[in-house]
């Protein structure tokens, strides 16, 4: 059962009106991470709701509390939770999106105003939040005009989840989630079959994908202090211990240039690859260049497409992102820093756990930084981490999600894995215990977090199809169930 | 010939005056280093040859033209080069001096106002550029005086060169010196038979000591770059070369935690110590204890006194001084730096040179490089570098301040070498090809660069002795000679 024709004759007939939507939308400068612009976020919320009430859905607001930023106390943006449909015959598919979007300023280097969505010759809609993630919320949007305006049913029970607070660490969210799912059948989330999230991208600006899979995080910060202040090079160097030296000395057994994890037991926690997933990769739309074109360097760690392919979305890999307390201006200081903190992570893959891996870290630094024999001191904290999640992809709504890429883009949909993460995704997931599906609607040129963030229009419009007729899909099995 | 005793008793009963006239000096805020007060710096310099002159010195004002700093062009302080004496049958000594000082305002933690000198009850002359280096420049004041006001004939003719940009790189003075050594008898250093300069410190707060050497330096950049920009490790990690893993890598190559230097050939340059000068470091007043107060932790590289003294003085040492374009702030951040460039340098012992020591350096970082088989790049620069010092501390110069301490202080000096680096020593043993001396005033916990700066009464009154008696014993020389 595909959509409708006139569902989707509608959404190409009203492609005007819903660029006017996203424009309208895109002009609120919702960023959550700018004290200033906080109350542009709340606004940004009630312009949403309104429009969900305007199209027939019941909302609720939550207020998630306050929280500190900066040094300040700031209200969140709520929650807004919305709910159409409750035929006891169709699935209800949960839709989550968020209404806040990264910081921009014309001086960053944008082309044009990031708040004045502008349409490029080349079909680009070019504005902060078009593809990240105004663009899908305003697709699920255009899905309900449609049917509203053509007096078509549903083919499912709707429930949405949006927040003002995913650019900014979704503070208060994991909270409601679990709490409503804790209420059961009195829960907002109760009957839910399925979660749908539309917030991530496919892996080229070609083929469509559907995302079974994403990377967790654990991310460590190893400190080395040895004197109790900054010392001269000139007056200690060659007479004490340096903190420096050790430091990057413990850092240099972490990982090897080709990305090779030197921390013993990490690796070795993941099982080989399938012959079925070797295939899988090997058939990926993406090659050695589309991974070289986005780093604008020839360096992939192989020219192995299956292995550089997996080094992103099915392997854990190891980053040293930075030093803490060591010089690091432009120029030449002759300082050795009393304190210093190496901050670096790690991806995972299931099975791995942040739990599980932490301990792996630290012995193993404990036991690099014993053979130096040095009398500096050194501890090792973890920041933070998050788990790994995985979808089977042979799920129903996979499946639904799947024949609804080949009814509007006429050809089968990737399959990928992510290699950073969504947290809310595994929330849903445990605390629905359902099957959560990533439908990303833009490119993997987007820029989502950059300057000139676009979303093109084919895929704005191809997209609100393929949201709508994912429902459908989803809405046959019903009906063949 | 010590020094008569009206000298030193004429020094004792003046004590208050002379504390009034550092006052003044302190009172005038020359920092060179900070564009809005580089007028003060021009005020001071005034003040000065305002003292020469009233104390009968002919001097000169040198314009050394204008640099650029923080973006804005600036007139350089000038040189103020001074005479006193040209009798034939005299020894002609030059004196160095430095009257700009370092940053310091009261908010960065000083107790008193930094530009008001206060006298503690502990005898302690606590005010921005007490030790560093108006205190001596006020002691060469206080001798002139002291003759002036008795009647004495100086033992030797004096020529004096003060500059007020030794703390920010001392611009334009090694061009000043060359030209005048170039003149020869023409020149204002003409017949200049040693110079003594007193702008660095005892050891430790208890004895006297002499310096006759200053270590060089080579300060490296090491850049690693990859990617076209900075990549996010979520999208990236696993699937390219991250350039900090490359550079974190060559950089533990460099030096082992106990100072070793890994450089072949490096360390081999240097002759090991006679049993002459293990004696000599076995005997200096200094404690592993009192390396460890200084560095506030006990994190000395050895228990060996004279090893951890040599590791200061006599030995090349490499320290790791941090990292420019890798993430430094706190809390985590997920970045592959696109670029990043490690900043290290060697300290250098006589007969090491800054052109022997950079080709050794590329050559073994491109070898370490090299075996690391990655896309990224490395580039290794040379920032700056200096060569190292050393005199013959048997000199008759250094004979006759030995002789002055043992009639001031009652003990024999410490021979030191100094693990900094002080350019202009170079300049002059260079370009007049006479010995240098380095002949301090104050004591090892002055604090010189720090807040509340001091020297104490005891060592202002009795340096200005020493100093006055230095001469005498100069003088002596020339009457035997």
């Amino acid at each position: 059962m595909p959509a409708p024709t006139k569902f989707t004759t509608y959404i190409d007939e009203h492609a005007d009106s819903f660029i006017k939507r996203l424009a309208e939308a895109v002009a609120i400068p919702s960023v959550s991470g700018e004290g200033p612009r906080r109350k542009e976020v709340f606004r940004m919320g009630s312009w949403l709701e309104g429009q969900l009430n305007t199209l027939g859905v019941k909302t609720k607001q939550v207020d998630l509390g306050k929280h500190t930023m900066d040094g300040q106390e700031y209200q969140l943006p709520p929650a807004i939770l919305g709910k159409i449909g409750d035929s006891p015959n169709k699935k209800t598919v949960l839709i989550y999106g968020h209404y806040d979007v990264q910081p921009a300023n014309k001086s960053d280097g944008w082309d044009t105003d990031p708040f004045t969505l502008v349409e490029g010759d080349d079909g680009r809609l070019i504005g902060r939040g078009s593809t990240d993630d105004k663009g899908p919320i305003m697709g699920w949007l255009n899905v309900l005009e449609a049917h509203k305006a053509l007096g078509l049913d549903l083919p499912v029970n709707l429930r949405f989840c949006f927040e003002g607070m995913e650019e900014s660490g979704s503070e208060g969210l994991d909270d409601l989630i679990k709490s409503e799912a804790a209420k059961g059948k009195d829960g907002w989330f109760a009957g839910v079959d399925c979660v749908c999230i539309s917030d991530n991208y496919w892996l080229n600006s070609r083929t469509p994908c559907l995302t079974y899979g994403l990377r967790g995080l654990a991310y460590f910060k190893v400190t080395v202090s040895g004197p109790a202040r900054d010392l001269h090079s000139g007056v200690f160097g060659g007479t004490v211990f340096e903190p420096m030296t050790d430091l990057i000395t413990v850092m240099s057994k972490l990982v090897k240039s080709d990305g090779t994890i030197l921390v013993p037991g990490v690796a070795e926690m993941v099982p080989p690859p399938t012959k079925e997933e070797l295939e899988m990769y090997d058939k990926l739309d993406y090659s050695i260049e589309d991974i070289e074109d986005a780093a604008g360097a020839s360096i992939a760690v192989s020219s192995d497409k299956a292995k550089v392919l997996m080094g992103r979305m099915r392997y854990p890999s190891l980053s040293l992102h930075g030093i803490e307390g060591a010089f690091y201006g432009a120029g030449a200081k002759t300082v050795i820093p009393a304190s210093v903190s190496g901050k670096f992570s790690i991806r995972l893959v299931p099975p791995q756990t942040p739990e599980q891996i932490e301990p792996l870290v630290q012995k193993y630094l404990e036991f690099e930084f014993g053979k130096l024999n040095t009398k500096n001191k050194m501890t090792v904290e973890n920041l933070h981490g998050g788990k790994p999640w995985m979808a089977d992809h042979k799920h129903w709504s996979f499946e639904a999600a799947k024949k609804a890429t080949e009814a509007v883009y006429g050809r089968a949909p990737d399959y990928t894995r992510e290699g950073g993460s969504i947290p809310v995704t595994l929330t849903f997931a445990e605390s629905l215990g359902v099957n959560v599906l990533l439908l990303p609607m833009g490119r993997g040129d987007d820029g989502a977090h950059s300057t000139n963030e676009k979303l093109d229009k084919s895929n704005y419009i191809e997209g609100t199809k393929l949201l709508g007729t994912y429902l459908y899909e989803v809405g046959a099995i019903s009906q063949n169930a």
